[in-house]
């Protein structure tokens, strides 16, 4: 059993820091737009062999330290009644974003082994495929997030419609956020029960907020969420790409046993940054360095691990690969990472 | 004459700091509007008549402290030989991008006086027009932020294409980022002798670049700029939002006058980091903070001012203004700058 990125989560000593990449279970992947040419991304999210098949793939073919259970972070706000549907090209769309008082008032609480048993069924799946392999992480998105997605209906560039509640409605705002972290934290702890040994909470849109506004209405959610997570037994690793000044209070306020790091946040200073802290690091090599030729990604790779210095460091991308990366890119990166030892 | 814009540039003593609005010419004013209707956004860029119209507006309307001549980033490019067209709800957009060979060889060099003398006439015309009453503010994109433009070929979340092009041809990158610097920054030095009497560099872009490549493929082309700029002998402001941690990088290698703080950095926190640096502030309240109430917006500006501490500080919005802000919630953050004294 490779326990390598379980070790690393924990500050274990270990020979060499584990490697995974966000969204490696993707289309950059052959394999991936094979499965996908016959199911479309919702029905490859709803049906457990399929993002069980999408799951195992990059462990296969490129020796990651650990799995990511294949999902998506909007199958929360879908289970508590919001209509979404994922077109190429758009990306994720809800079809009646958060306008209205009833629209508000007509969510559901969330029952995560009812209402996202097929995500459960996944993680159960993966792991008797797995067979201890390597641990298996689960994810939900963080409050601030969903909240974004369910407001805006969409992604968006500058989020004016979900930070307008934000000042035009806090009260509102924060009830539905508390809702949201009960939801996300649950739904994490059932992931642990069914079988994920570690997972992530996605703050995707926290560089939408100031300071201010994140130590109010992002912050303190994403803190309760992992706790209620962190409470099933398994580790917890907080990621809030965009907001690289708040690592410390990441590291501080959310009690998180890793702190994601995004491509934008220079490595060596996260580091001396969260030195005082428990927390083991993750990251955080630009996705778009990917595009370089292997050689160079190597160089690169070996650059940001030595930033990291080893110890309590899990390599990562600092976002989600791109889709256009080619496979022997990825391997690259993968690569350099097997190759580094601790010094 | 009101030179309350100037004396803050150059950090001397004022009574309360200067306030203007980024794009405070622009939607949110109905007179704004009103002439939009009678002429396409490129139209009125291209008519100095039109241009100074609209550049006047929130002089009269909301009193504040400079004027911005109203136009584009995006005319450099254009000026270059890269055709151009600015659709609703599109955005700019270039119906050719850079992306082989004979589009990068094709670009021509740009002779200020003749390629872009619009510009140049509509500055004229402007000071003419304020007689006095404020400072004219010019303006033109940074480097960086251009070429992401001319090589995606309009706004992206994750600049990919631009990106790419940084690893995959540095050499070309950097060719072009040369042109770029020395085209706006004899752009930029032309509007000073047409009667700006300051200027703005935007590195609109400047956060979807990590340190790394900030410090190899924006900062030095950014420094050049304003190098080129400020020996025309008026104050340049350098503003690169999303990359609020290298504040100091700003300060001490571009020489900027002023730098610009965007709306995700803490005011007092830059405030800190600047101290031992001779620029002045600019900045910084979060645009989506108009959606509040005029009696709200004035405490969170009051609270702003406080954290820069009034001296050597423009009061400004950290990013320009969203176009849904009623025009009363623009006036209470103007009016709270102009209500305020130094303590």
């Amino acid at each position: 059993m490779n326990d390598l990125f379980l070790r690393a989560c924990r500050r274990e000593p270990v020979e060499r820091p584990p490697v995974w990449m966000m969204r490696q279970a993707g289309r950059y992947l052959p394999e991936y737009r094979a499965v996908r040419e016959r199911a479309d991304f919702l029905t490859m999210v709803g049906t457990p062999e399929l993002a069980v098949e999408v799951t195992l793939q990059p462990v296969d073919r490129l020796g990651v330290d650990a799995a990511i259970i294949f999902s998506d972070i909007l199958v929360v706000p879908q289970a508590m009644g919001m209509a979404l549907s994922v077109e190429d090209g758009v990306g994720p769309r809800f079809h009646q974003p958060l306008r209205t008082n009833s629209d508000f008032d007509g969510l559901r609480d969330l029952v995560p082994d009812h209402d996202l048993r097929y995500v459960l069924d996944a993680l159960r799946l993966a792991r008797r495929e797995l067979d201890g392999r390597v641990p298996l992480i689960g994810f939900a998105g963080a409050p601030w997030t969903l909240m974004s997605y369910m407001v805006e209906g969409q992604g968006s560039k500058s989020f004016t419609l979900a930070k307008r509640l934000l000042v035009e409605d806090p009260v509102r705002a924060h009830d539905l956020l508390a809702r949201l972290a009960r939801a996300v934290g649950a739904f994490l702890a059932a992931q642990v029960s069914a079988g994920a040994q570690a997972v992530q909470l996605f703050d995707s849109w926290a560089g939408a907020l100031g300071p201010r506004d994140f130590r109010e209405f992002a912050l303190p959610y994403l803190a309760e969420a992992v706790r209620l997570a962190r409470a099933a037994g398994a580790p917890v690793i907080a990621f809030a790409p965009g907001a690289g000044w708040a690592l410390e209070e990441l590291a501080g306020v959310t009690g998180a046993d890793v702190i994601g790091v995004d491509w934008q946040t220079d490595a060596a200073d996260a580091r001396r940054r969260l030195m005082a802290y428990p927390a083991a690091l993750q990251g955080n090599l630009d996705p778009a360095w990917l595009y370089a030729g292997p050689d160079e990604i190597r160089r690169r790779t070996r650059d940001m691990l030595q930033a990291f210095g080893g110890r309590g460091h899990i390599a990562n991308l600092g976002h989600g690969i791109h889709p256009d990366v080619p496979v022997a890119h990825a391997r690259a990166f993968v690569d350099a990472v097997r190759e580094w030892r601790v010094p």
